[in-house]
């Protein structure tokens, strides 16, 4: 089976999580798969390890799930980008919508430096809202969002479309 | 420099966050400075890939950040402890006081199977109570948490002692 497959016949999906209508694509059965797990953290790697990146940036908190391994496996510096309240230093913020609801993100004003090249990870690429407003963060310090990998992506709501950054690279696994 | 050395004078110290009175040692200046972050996670690797140890679990969401790369390096099962309202499967909780606040931590009920040996893992031992709700959390499935291991140990405010599974081994790499 290729890791589509595995991915399609591992995810969990529960309905109706965390409000009615939506079906939540549950990956904790991937990374209990440890097999499966290292296979998508590979699939990253073959996928950027050659890509000119001088960052990982990650999206709290499964994007971090992700993120945390592809850097170390990469030897790149890795930035966690936090929900609103949780870094602690100088830090700037970017609101976005989400497929339900809507919500803050931060990163530290020292996590970039100006021309800095930066891959974006997160477990899920949905309407686009975190991935726009993650780019807000990284244009808002001079760097340059130049990727952004997800393991999962909800074609019906058009979350590639809407990414306003055009020259951002979009890459995702598994596509439902 | 050994990595206590490296990690005293990279972790940033930030009086007064979240609350007043409180220095939060901030790890992000670890994880930007990706040979330190990898010689974290080999730190731990090296103290444990020797364990019998089926399933690493990490409390979210800083925990996640050290847990992932640790479980891809190790070869085990990665099992995420979530705040409350996060998992979206059948769940168990458990209830704690933090060194400021209080919260809820969840598993998945499938998470785990009876008699399996489990290994923890967070960014911060302060006073005990996030591991010893996660340990709550292991026992209830009736699997066997073996081990704990943190990047940081607040000696002062004794989480170690204040630990009620006098069986679990507790590591951390640096101490205040």
């Amino acid at each position: 089976m290729d890791i589509k497959e595995r991915l399609g016949k591992s995810i969990r999906n529960v309905p109706d999580f965390p409000v009615k209508g939506i079906v939540f694509r549950d990956i904790t059965t991937v990374l209990k798969d440890i097999s499966l797990f290292n296979d998508v953290i590979n699939c990253f790697a073959d996928k950027f390890k050659s890509a000119q990146i001088d960052k990982i940036a990650a999206i709290e908190s499964r994007g971090f799930i992700l993120g945390a391994p592809l850097a170390v496996k990469l030897n790149k510096p890795f930035i966690p980008i936090r929900k609103k309240g949780k870094l602690p230093a100088d830090k700037i913020e970017a609101a976005y919508s989400l497929e339900y609801g809507a919500a803050v993100i931060e990163m530290h004003k020292d996590a970039l430096s100006a021309g800095e090249k930066v891959m974006l990870i997160d477990d899920l690429l949905a309407t686009g809202g975190t991935v726009n407003a993650a780019v807000e963060l990284i244009e808002k310090l001079n760097a340059v969002p130049v990727a952004a990998a997800f393991l999962i992506e909800l074609i019906d709501l058009s979350g590639r479309a809407s990414v306003k950054n055009k020259k951002l690279e979009i890459f995702s696994i598994l596509q439902y």
